[in-house]
């Protein structure tokens, strides 16, 4: 038997948006209660809100698009390590874990899994991210994934031109932010992290599922 | 090793959209070639648009929305079948082709599947559906994910009531709409069927992966 945990934020216009950007307009296009046939939702959004991957184009300019990101990227083991008591994650934390040489996919957890206690909570500047020593060790590892427990993997206005981001995703690392590793703890899982498709699109919601047992 | 079929149609604005729905409309919130210091897209769009999943609130109200899905509907084994030379998928149909006694999951691949060769055709409302006494039968079996590969599981303008929606989302069956089976053939794979998990919506736009082999 599988046992399945669903590490994606329910979707509504209520979670913290990134500074600047909107937040979702979620209305209906038709109601029953209006008298239509059936209820139809319309969705106005910046794609990089709620759980969310980035693809290279969104930081690098002609870079593969979130639909161009291979299928066996978005589905297979990965790693969740905890990191509970650190503000910054560094090369030095990652090289004090003694992690596998052949790193693919890894996934944060980190104090900011608790600010997701609260869903509507304001947006928070002091979340936990990773240093660009961290981001250069990650690609140096090999990791094609690497996802947080929070809305960035960069820390935020941290005046280094985005090196985090520039390092994970000019080596061709595709990005999950926003995860919700509450219910879960460090270990081996299967995931299946699978992005909307959208052509040449710099990112996309996207639902994150991990599972252990056949 | 496993092979990856990737079902799911790229989403722009230039595939069909169901009659008297907007296409999205997808434009730049922030473009680096502007100055802006990343690339983020914002979409405008309703959510039963390309590859997509209708939950039970879609046609019945007050039903399940699709974030309450369970994981377990939306990963695991599925039947792919195909009937590509029916106009409409019968109870007959189902019949004859001697199913198991428990469907579980299972995907039509019709002559719909062709359309797709042309991804911006004009929508067709000739597409192949299933009758509602397919939907009755399929019920009976337990099925929980019934998929499709075109835009709805019902007739264009059956003048039924919405009889196979209804009899399906009634039952709490899950529809995946919108599928891009050209690549695959009948048989048994895995799937992992990910919509967006917005609160209460009654579809969300999916991304829908099979796959065969450990």
């Amino acid at each position: 038997m599988r046992r399945y945990y669903d590490i994606t934020l329910p979707y509504s216009a209520k979670l913290p948006a990134w500074p600047g950007e909107p937040k979702p307009i979620i209305k209906p296009h038709a109601r029953i209660v209006d008298g239509d046939d059936a209820n139809v939702t319309r969705i106005d959004a910046a794609v990089h809100y709620g759980t969310h991957m980035d693809a290279p184009v969104h930081f690098i300019e002609g870079a593969t698009g979130i639909d161009a990101i291979p299928v066996d990227v978005l589905i297979g083991v990965t790693l969740v390590v905890e990191l509970v008591d650190v503000d910054i994650i560094t090369a030095p934390d990652l090289i004090h874990m003694e992690l596998p040489q052949k790193l693919d996919r890894i996934l944060f957890k980190t104090k900011n899994s608790d600010l997701w206690n609260n869903l509507e909570h304001e947006f928070y500047t002091d979340y936990v991210a990773l240093s660009a020593d961290a981001a250069r060790f990650l690609v140096e590892r090999g990791a094609r994934l690497v996802g947080i427990d929070y809305l960035s993997v960069e820390p935020f206005e941290d005046n280094n031109g985005f090196a985090t981001h520039k390092t994970l995703l000019g080596a061709g690392i595709i990005l999950v932010e926003g995860l919700d590793l509450r219910a879960v703890t460090a270990g081996t899982y299967e995931i299946a992290c699978l992005p909307m498709k959208t052509v040449n699109a710099d990112g996309a919601s996207a639902r994150a599922v991990l599972w252990q047992g056949a």
